[in-house]
């Protein structure tokens, strides 16, 4: 048994978002047929005006949907520091930090040869060109702490090697702040233990 | 800090879909600009459609792009039993059970005060003259268990009070099949030892 081939289509098409299942999707399908037909209207437009426009930023890769990123156009940004991440919503961590002046370099994924993506799928021939033009001083691995970002971080590094112009940086591990010693895992508490600094006083 | 501004756009529209808040319309708006296009575009388009050819059933109201949807149509139903649901999610819950033939009315929602919902959002006005026709014996009361949905059941019930030709019922509460005594409520327990039926040997 299922609803009208209409109905059924709309929720099969919403189990391409991520994270909704079948019954998500079908709350999903009543919800804006029934309750936000003109919600739903703005969703159909909008998405379908994204698909359209956004694309790569040229210089950083950020999803976007100018040619290049306000970030990268900006004036007062400082054009010698990269920081390296894997997404967008990466920089938008980083930028709530507001300690950071640099420019950034969206991989828009990390290594993962059982996802079939290589260095290719993640820009690599771009950031050498981009390390080629020889601005940058900095280069900072701000990619996740999980095996396939520290490989990917790895990998840059690398790469970062042949040019000993550049000094290439990874962000610290160690505990996070708010953090109870009781519940950290024991590979961040030996990295934590082994980096630990001076307390100035 | 925020993204571009149609991405900013796409992600708060996601959030018209119910259970989507902010962390999750970011990963579905990601997604499909990313990984998924062709997906979005279809998403897109089936949604627009769906919106403008999708309207409720003359004779039920369920959602469907059919004048009359397919059960109302059905030539082999039993036009003497009315189920009365809430959803057509409901519907397909019944029709699951495969043992219910007779057709239904969609309330598209319960009694409400609080949201607004009143006897006319609910299409007590089309149950009345789809009574009034006089080809129906019986009334199932489908409504869910709920405060809502007990409220709604007692309303239509008195409603066809006035029907003296016809049977009016509700489903039966009791145990749930698989259920354990022990986190059964209370409530549901009480109403299944008064309700308790002989055990036929």
């Amino acid at each position: 048994m299922s609803f009208s081939p209409l109905i059924d289509q709309l929720i099969s098409t919403l189990k391409y978002l991520p994270g909704v299942g079948n019954k998500s999707a079908q709350r999903m399908a009543f919800h804006l047929l029934q309750r936000n037909k003109e919600g739903g209207r703005q969703l159909a437009q909008t998405l379908s005006q994204a698909l359209q426009e956004v694309s790569n930023c040229k210089r950083c890769r950020t999803l976007c949907e100018l040619e290049v990123c306000t970030i990268c156009s900006h004036p007062k940004r400082d054009p010698r520091v990269l920081c390296i991440v894997e997404t967008p919503a990466d920089i938008v961590a980083v930028e709530q930090t507001a300690n950071y002046r640099g420019l950034y370099f969206v991989l828009m994924g990390h290594l993962s040869p059982i996802e079939g993506i290589g260095p290719e799928q993640i820009g690599i021939e771009q950031l050498r060109q981009r390390l080629d033009e020889g601005e940058i001083a900095e280069v900072i691995l701000a990619t996740s702490t999980t095996v396939e970002g520290e490989t990917t971080a790895y990998y840059i590094a690398e790469i970062t090697k042949s040019y000993p112009e550049i000094s290439t940086t990874r962000l610290a591990l160690g505990m996070p702040l708010g953090g109870e010693l009781e519940h950290l895992d024991g590979s961040t508490l030996a990295r934590a233990l082994d980096q630990r600094s001076k307390v100035i006083t």
